[in-house]
C-alpha cells in the first residue's frame, strides 16, 4: 500500500493533519493503536485558544463547535482576599472557548468518515522504517491480525508521549528535557451546573483548586494532591469540602453547588520536550514531541499549532517541491513549544503549593502583580488565549 | 538628651529620613556604628529609579546628581544570539540614573552638615528600650567612650541587616523569610571606560555576567561564581577572559576594553524579608527589614521608598496627631517590598545558571518572551524603573 503521508496516531493531532492535507488533495493513511470507541471516550482538556477555533472553523469542522462551545472572556484568579477576573477580551481582544477535546475528536472523526479516508484502528506492532531515506515505510498488524506495509513520502508521528514515532529518531540526535512536578491533580467530573460563569484558578494554603466546566450541566473540578495519590482517599464528601474551602474563601457570598460525582482520577503533572521534531522524512507533532502540565490548558492547542505548521510545510514540499518549511519545521515549532512550556510551568508553579514559605510569598506577589499591572495581566492573556502560530 | 525621632543607622536610609523630617521641622538624632569615612566608602549599587531621583531632587539634594548622573533609557538583555535593548523610555516613559550609592550618601551627609543635625558616628553598645511604651529611648556609647541616653517619640531602625533594631521587635511577633541563592557575584571595579552605553545583563552557559559602570572612566563588572568563592581564584587575566566570553558572544563586532582592576570581592546573593516593619514606636526601613539580591538593582531604591512612606507617616502622626499612616506603614511598605522581592528573585533566577537543563530552557524561553512580547518587556520596565511608592 502506498500513500503520500502516513500518519501514526488518530487523536486530534493526527485527525486534523489528515483532514487539512485532504483539503489540499494530499493523501494520507491513519494508523491508531486504540479502537475508535476508546479514542472518542478519552477525556482531556476543554479550553480552545482563539487561534485553534479559527483553524477548526477554516477547515470546515467548526460548525458544532460554533453552536455548542461556551465562549469565555477570560478566567478568574483567586487567592486569599481576592477573586480577580482577567478579561482577555478587554486586554487583547481575544477570547477562549470551552469545548471538550473529546468533542473536537468526534467532529474530526465525522469529517474523516465523510471524506472516506483510510484509517486502521486497533493496530499493533507499529514500526517505522527508513525515516532518513527517500522511501520511508510503516509496518503494523491490523485489528484482524493481518500484517501491512505502507510506503509513503513522509511519516507524521502524532502518536502521543508513548508512541513509537519519537523512538524512531536516532538516539544520538535525540535530546529530551523533563520536569516532574511534586504534586498531581485529582480530576473530578460532576453532574452539577457550574457555580461560576468562567474558570476559577485558585491558590490556597491547602493547595491549588480549579473550577472548570464541560457544559451548562456538567462541571469539572481539580484539586492539588500528592503524586500517585489513591482517588479512594477522596470520598465525595471530602472532595466537596475541600473544593468549598479552597474555592470559596474569597468572600461570604459565593456558594459551590454540589451533586453526583461521576468520575475521579489522579493526573500526574509533567513537562517534557524532545528535539528535534523532524529527522529525514519523519515529523513529530503534539504529545509525541512535548507534553505540558494542564494548568495553562496548552496541550491540545499546542498540538493544533504543530499540525498547522506541519500541514503548511508538507503542502509546500510535496505539492510545490519547496522543502524550506519542512527543513525549518522543527525550529519553528519548537520556538512556540518552549514559550508554551514556559507559560505552563509558570502558571503551574504560581498556583500550586510547593517549596517553602518564601515560595508561597513569591506566588502571592506574582498574583498581586497580575492584579495591579496591566502589562502582567496582558502577558498572561496573550499566552492563555494563544500566541500566534509560527511566531 | 531628647529628640522627636532617634534614627539608628546613618546610611542613605537614615540620612534621607533625617533630612526629610528636618524639612518639615521634625527633630532627629542619628546614631551610626561606623565612622563617617567608612560610611562614605562603602561601594554599593548605582542604579536609581526615576522615583528615587525625584525624591532626592524634591528634597533639595539632587543638584550634583542632576549634573553627574548618567541617564539610561533602559538595559541590554543578552543571551546566545541576542543582545536586546529594553527601552524603558519607549515602553513606559521613564528612565533610570546611574549614580553610585556612595555619591547619594555623600550628598546627604553634606546636607546634614549644612543643617547641623546631630549625628554620633562610631557608636557602640546601641540598645533600644521601651519600643512598645510611650517613652522609647536608645542607649549607646559614643566614639569617645561616653555613655548616652536619648529619649524620643519614635525610633527609626535604618541600621541594615545586622543592626540591633530588628532584634528589638518581640520574638513572638517577628516573622522572617530567607532565600539563599546557590551562586554569588564576583564584583570587579576597573579603571577603564565602559564598553557599552547602558548596562548589559548577560545569560551565558558559563554563568551570568554583567557590565555596569560608575562613570565615563570607571567600569563595574560582575561574574556569577560559587558562593564563598575566593577572589584569589580570579587573577585579572581570568576575569577579562571570562567577561569577554560571557559578554561578547552575541556577535563578532563588539569589543570589551580591558584595563587595571582596582577591586575584587565576592558578594553573596540573598532574599530576606522580616515582618512587621513596625511595632509600637519602632519602625524599620531599608535593609533592616529586607534585603534583595542585587540583580534588579532594588536595594537602595527600596530603602528610599520605605523612607518616603515612613516620613509621611511620622509627619502626620507627630505634627498633625494623625496615627493612621503610622499604623498602616508596615502593611503599605510590605506590599511594595514583596513586589520588589519577587522582581529581584525573577531577574536573578532568569539570568543565573542553576538547576538543570530544563531550567536553562525556561530561562531562554522567558528571555524570548521579553524579546517578542511588549507586555513582558513593559512589566520588566515597570519594575526596573520603579513601581509607584505606596501602591
Amino acid at each position: 500500500m502506498r500513500t503520500q503521508v502516513v500518519i501514526i496516531g488518530a487523536g486530534p493531532a493526527g485527525l486534523l493533519l489528515s483532514h487539512l492535507l485532504g483539503l489540499d488533495g494530499v493523501d494520507s493513511v491513519l494508523i491508531e493503536r486504540q479502537s475508535a470507541e476508546h479514542v472518542q471516550s478519552r477525556i482531556r482538556a476543554g479550553i480552545l485558544e482563539a487561534g485553534t477555533v479559527e483553524v477548526l472553523r477554516d477547515a470546515g469542522v467548526g460548525e458544532r463547535l460554533g453552536a455548542e462551545a461556551l465562549r469565555h472572556r477570560g478566567i478568574y484568579l483567586q487567592w486569599p482576599g481576592h477573586r480577580e477576573h482577567v478579561d482577555f477580551v478587554d486586554l487583547i481582544g481575544r477570547s477562549v472557548s470551552v469545548y471538550g477535546q473529546t468533542e473536537v475528536t468526534k467532529d474530526l472523526m465525522a469529517a474523516r468518515e465523510r471524506a472516506d479516508r483510510p484509517v486502521f484502528y486497533g493496530a499493533s506492532q507499529v514500526e517505522l522504517h527508513g525515516v532518513d531515506t527517500d522511501r520511508p515505510h510503516v509496518t503494523f498488524v491490523d485489528a484482524d491480525g493481518q500484517a501491512h506495509r505502507i510506503e509513503a513520502q513522509v511519516i507524521a508521528g502524532c502518536d502521543g508521549h508513548h508512541g513509537p514515532s519519537r523512538q524512531a529518531l536516532p538516539a544520538a540526535l535525540r535530546q529530551t528535557w523533563t520536569r516532574d512536578y511534586p504534586f498531581a491533580w485529582l480530576g473530578v467530573l460532576a453532574e452539577v451546573p457550574p457555580s461560576t460563569d468562567e474558570l476559577i484558578y485558585a491558590w490556597h494554603r491547602d493547595g491549588f483548586a480549579m473550577h472548570s466546566m464541560r457544559s451548562s450541566t456538567i462541571s469539572r473540578f481539580y484539586l492539588q494532591v500528592r503524586p500517585g495519590e489513591d482517588p479512594a482517599e477522596w470520598p465525595d464528601e471530602r472532595i466537596w469540602t475541600a473544593l468549598a474551602t479552597r474555592l470559596g474563601a474569597h468572600d461570604g457570598g459565593w456558594q459551590l453547588t454540589t451533586g453526583p460525582i461521576t468520575e475521579k482520577s489522579v493526573l500526574p503533572m509533567r513537562s517534557f520536550v524532545a528535539t528535534p521534531l523532524r529527522h529525514g522524512r519523519l515529523f513529530l507533532a503534539g504529545d509525541a514531541g512535548h507534553i505540558v502540565p494542564p494548568t495553562g490548558a496548552k496541550g491540545l492547542n499546542l498540538a493544533v499549532a504543530d499540525v498547522v505548521l506541519l500541514h503548511r510545510a508538507l503542502v509546500a514540499w510535496l505539492l510545490d517541491g519547496k522543502p524550506e518549511l519542512a527543513e525549518s519545521y522543527s525550529d519553528t515549532a519548537l520556538r512556540r513549544v518552549w514559550r508554551c512550556t514556559h507559560f505552563s510551568w509558570w502558571m503551574t508553579t504560581m498556583l500550586h503549593r510547593h517549596g517553602d514559605d518564601f515560595d508561597a510569598r513569591l506566588q502571592l506577589a506574582q498574583l498581586d502583580a497580575v492584579r495591579t499591572s496591566t502589562a502582567a495581566a496582558t502577558e498572561l492573556a496573550q499566552n492563555y488565549a494563544g500566541l500566534p502560530i509560527g511566531c
